[in-house]
């Protein structure tokens, strides 16, 4: 969907206030569209005063501006993520993923309400942020129809790059706030931070360049470690040190005592997009990681050995879809029902020492349905595990083993 | 197989020279059984001069010795879990599973040359090595036949537990070296430790109980950050900062300055053991952890989005394999064939930086089959990618997502 | 568990009422074992009388006879393993399996109402039936200890096999049914029946060796096609030939019209015991192969290809768990969990040909949650899918694919 | 690439020499692009004399006709595909998949020999085959474009359809062959046919509608059933009814005998395209499903359940890349290496019975790996399997079960 199919249209434009928003909300009301602005308040640390967004937006021509309060919706959807395990490529929280479908559910209400049945948002072409944007648009709504500027020939003729839209907006009086521009791109909300392009796409560059937002590089951490503990209940995180919190509060204070101890700070990842481009990128998710953490010891004790394979398998597959768009996809809410199944089981405390960037299990208890049984685990000859069976357990195993090698499979 | 089946036969014995060593080579000596020890250099840590345990475990009824040096071979071996990345349930490094096979793998050749045909161990009946050396034996040689005193009711009436053993020792005067009892046991070899049982049982004793074998915790490493080089050709490790290093040698340098740097030392996992029971082990395995992380840097660059969702399965069966005692199994080989195939395009450089405990990238070189493109990576509308054709391939991947949503599969 | 061990005991005996259950019994009461005898009514073909069961227990010494009518709970199992799409390494339906866990089921409550704490059943030392009945008796009930004279030495050396028990029970004048002995051996229930065992040993011998109990071989199938309907809903059959059937009825009328055309009638396969031995079976599951098949066409319209791909993993996990016993276990819970969500999208009608043991699609209709489109399907250039954002989509995975070949990798 | 783009090009076109290959042929002559033509002769079972096809090619416009013997090329690939147990979907044989590649390979040699650089073939937008053909070449040889007339705005204009492009052969006088236009359209090679489009795409059209190429239905097969032998060594057919035959005649061989008693005839699938759609076909491929049946009885006696579990999931993946044109890709070079491995365990022969479409295992003979014991398979106390054993290893099963259940993990 390119300009000269838009004449005359309305949109809602997924719009962040910076300098890219206002460059295409003037330019395409220029150019007879009507854009209505939509602006999620996430949580991202580096946050704007909204009111300021707003009024830049609609300086540069948005017919409406709306300011959407997502904090609540995003925060639940990194439990979502935690419980999960969705690690992309088994690596890092992949926070930008999980943020742009949280963004769109929230836009497609308000798309409804006023029956406009175009979106746009500012994305580019080779990037993961336009699938995901417009596979959630068209799962939750399936009629409709999605343009984006940045693959529009027309914008990228008049716009090679942001000199040319400084120029613009400085031409056409555009209130835009005058940023420092870095040597890298950010994506921000309170479940993290990715650092990407820019100087970062040349692996010689160290992801020490980056700057940290959440926190502080490991050697910038406290020479003292910190003990914290975290109770979840059923496969959700409700306390940190003994202090209930919930949603937003939790990601918040999980952010904020992990960041300052260096933890989730700076991981790099080279990785592939679902374009089949490799990227690389640096990432900050210090309150999931910590979380994270704290819930895989907590799976531990309670996940057999049966559960554990499954989930680990389930949780790459979520991982994956949550990676490429697939959030809302029908597989994902299956695979959502299976962990949900098993989160029912995570219920306990885990107390972890943070130390410059590292996470060290302390101690755990109150875990209800552990499988963890100190007698039994003992290689002493106490409770309820008698070690002659063994003899018998292994005279079955051994059968086959010995078969394999009759048979002449085994090569030495 | 019990005592009572023993009466006049010779087995082959796995020895460590140790107290239950001693004990079980006296007392089956006693009861007319014909002992061959045998005990492995694995290159562990704390390795004690190998004639002194010739001498004891001679003193103690042993009709022969045999002194094994295993350090390449379980070197190699170690290079295979690296390149299979088998960190088992997706944590730490599997160093006694390995080793279990290595010195079964040493034996059996042994007991061939000597007809011996029962081989005897001193795993408990709740443990996992119970299963990996008998497992381990019987496909090597499926006419071998196992006994393991630590099941046999005889043995067990006889010596209830350390106590009885020393007590024993003393009323035959057999030379038992003095060691002081630590509070946790601990298996050793080159790769790594596994300090488990004991103390560590309960949930409530810290990991940090433990005394390092291999290194320093991360509070004790030094305050500077230290970049370290690996150089790899076709998933093997070939150069530790540009000195060429091979087997074991490789290993023991990687330990020493990753060790030095509280990398991969003090791991706590709480694992499902074969037999189906849980049980929490502290690990250290400084060497392969920095070499695993390179490696899986170096991975990241030269595997697709495809060959790396496969590799990540296939290395989580390994990992499984290796842990269950079926690291000789038909399977296995199977996905080593796999591994191998992929493990010829991990050529490169990397570099990364050790600090307190984490190994963070800083760059890599190098890597002729990298798939990481700078110009196709960036954002920007520079090489070969057309952004123009993404609008194309969201068109036919949102055909796909409306229609699910049209047929009612999406839950909003 | 030995009988030394069940002196004065009581017990709850799963018994068929044959040779090898009346002999059981009256050894054990005769040795002091007090011995309630359940008998399962599962629906089976040659179902015999269940009075007459009554009277042959009592008489060999039972002191009390539970009859249950378990028919409704073995067609609601079946329905469940077609949902699950569990069919044994990929290929037949595992009706004995999934039998021993809902006979289990069924005698838990029993014991608990009577305060019998011992679960004893006929299964031998080699099979899969021991494994199953243990762990599902001892996941629904944990203080359940189980006694198999099969595995018991005083069991094995008074009774070698059936022509002692023969004696034994001519000897105590026990009225043992005469049967005619079959070269083979029987499992059967509503949902299939399992040879084995006998002269099916051999692989020389040929599956057609086998007198089908509930349908017959394709051979003697009628030389006319017949159409069948299946309706379901929700991932459950309601309606065959547009007539409501529920559970166990539906069960039989599937037998029926399936059998009589040869459909699942004498299925062959060689498999992997759970105590790792290769055993050799013939199956009949008439019903449940016509059922399955219908529910496969109906999940080829439904699901995507991403969903699909879940399942079929989902659905291969779940079938090896129901073969080795694991059921009730938290793993195959959570695996439902996943399945039960798809199945809410399994509604439609499909129609089938049955002929000489074939099953052919024929058309499907209703199916609301249906993703075929005839119009996207169409090569032509009709409906919402533009041919020419093919050239993007291609555009697209183009670019990897040329990475590939030029970082090296591919061979030619 | 459009036709503006090929101006002056010279670029080699994969032809069937029917319709479609004549008008585009003519087409692009005619709008200066230079054409070599391609035709590879697959042993499809409706083949035309290759002399025929050339004379056409060459009067329509066509500079040079390269007629290629694929023949052992693709019958090797069949094999390939066999071993691999590559069934799409877990369905069919992907023959029209596979073939694709196959003659992508036989291309690319003679465009570098006359350094053309631009691939075309007649594939339309919505199916697969443009993505093996693109995704093929540029594996192969990365510097290659594909010009694909069906997604050429200037070429769909031109040509609506069928009648549209008789109209023109007329107009110019080509020498179209005169066909029978038949309700749904066909793929060929000896591996099997395809047949989807036009009639069949409605649900309502049962698969009856097609009229097989490569033998009879079920209903139209003999009375009689026919016994077959097939003999593999190291996971290759190399004889058939004790008559060696190799590579395409194999192939001709097991068509024909299957093709005759209505094996591998006339499936139908409903199946998900890369593209997202789907798409329902009829498949015939009678000598692929009787080898496939033949190869599947043999890895039941040589894999194991550890193999077996692997090798299943393998085999998905293998199926999922060759659907979606990723044959060469890396990730299916490692499986394969997998797939080989075991390969080597899969001698012996295997024979069966043939009747009314239904392949029924007969007996197995001569494989060396099995791991199939008549001994240890039978319930009664033989061999090297003691049942006593059976006690102690579900003793240490029936400690995790209960501990699940003391857990309070299982649902009752």
């Amino acid at each position: 969907m390119n300009l000269q199919d838009l004449n005359g249209s309305r949109l809602l434009m997924a719009a962040s206030g910076g300098l890219d928003s206002c460059t295409i909300t003037h330019w395409l009301t220029w150019h007879g569209v009507e854009v209505v602005a939509y602006t999620a308040d996430l949580g991202q640390p580096d946050e704007e005063d909204m009111d300021d967004v707003r009024e830049r937006m609609l300086a540069c021509g948005a017919r409406e501006m709306i300011l959407a309060d997502l904090r609540p919706e995003i925060a639940e959807a990194g439990f979502q993520l935690l419980r999960c395990g969705a690690r992309y490529e088994g690596g890092y929280w992949n926070t930008t993923g999980i943020a742009r479908h949280v963004v769109v559910a929230g836009m497609v209400p308000e798309m409804e309400r006023r029956g406009i049945t175009l979106l746009s948002h500012g994305a580019t072409g080779r990037g993961n942020d336009q699938v995901r944007f417009e596979l959630a648009a068209q799962m939750l709504s399936p009629g409709l129809r999605v343009y984006a500027p940045w693959r529009d020939p027309a914008f990228l003729e008049a716009f090679g790059g942001r000199r040319e839209m400084i120029e613009y907006c400085q031409a056409h009086g555009l209130p835009v706030k005058a940023t420092l521009e870095k040597p890298y791109s950010t994506d921000a909300n309170v479940l993290g931070l990715t650092h990407e392009a820019g100087e970062l796409e040349s692996l010689e560059t160290s992801p020490a360049l980056v700057e940290p937002g959440m926190g502080v590089f490991p050697a910038r951490a406290p020479d003292e470690a910190r003990v914290v503990e975290v109770r979840f209940e059923e496969g959700r995180p409700v306390a940190l040190d003994r202090t209930a919190l919930e949603g937003f509060d939790m990601m918040r204070a999980a952010n904020e005592v992990a960041g300052a101890h260096g933890v989730g700070i700076g991981l790099h990842a080279v990785e592939n997009r679902f374009v089949g481009l490799k990227s690389r990128g640096v990432y900050e998710a210090p309150g999931l990681e910590l979380l994270g953490q704290c819930y895989e010891y907590l799976l531990q004790l309670v996940l057999d050995r049966r559960s554990r394979r499954c989930h680990s398998q389930v949780s790459g597959w979520i991982a994956e879809q949550v990676y490429q768009g697939y959030w809302f996809d029908t597989a994902t809410q299956a695979c959502r029902a299976f962990v949900d199944h098993l989160a029912r089981l995570a219920t306990g405390t885990i107390r972890v020492s943070l130390y410059k960037g590292t996470v060290q299990f302390a101690s755990a208890a109150d875990v209800p349905h552990s499988l963890y049984r100190e007698d039994a685990a003992s290689m002493e000859a106490v409770g309820d595990f008698d070690h002659r069976d063994s003899t018998g357990f292994l005279g079955v195993l051994g059968v086959s083993a010995r078969i394999l090698s009759q048979a002449d499979q085994i090569e030495r």
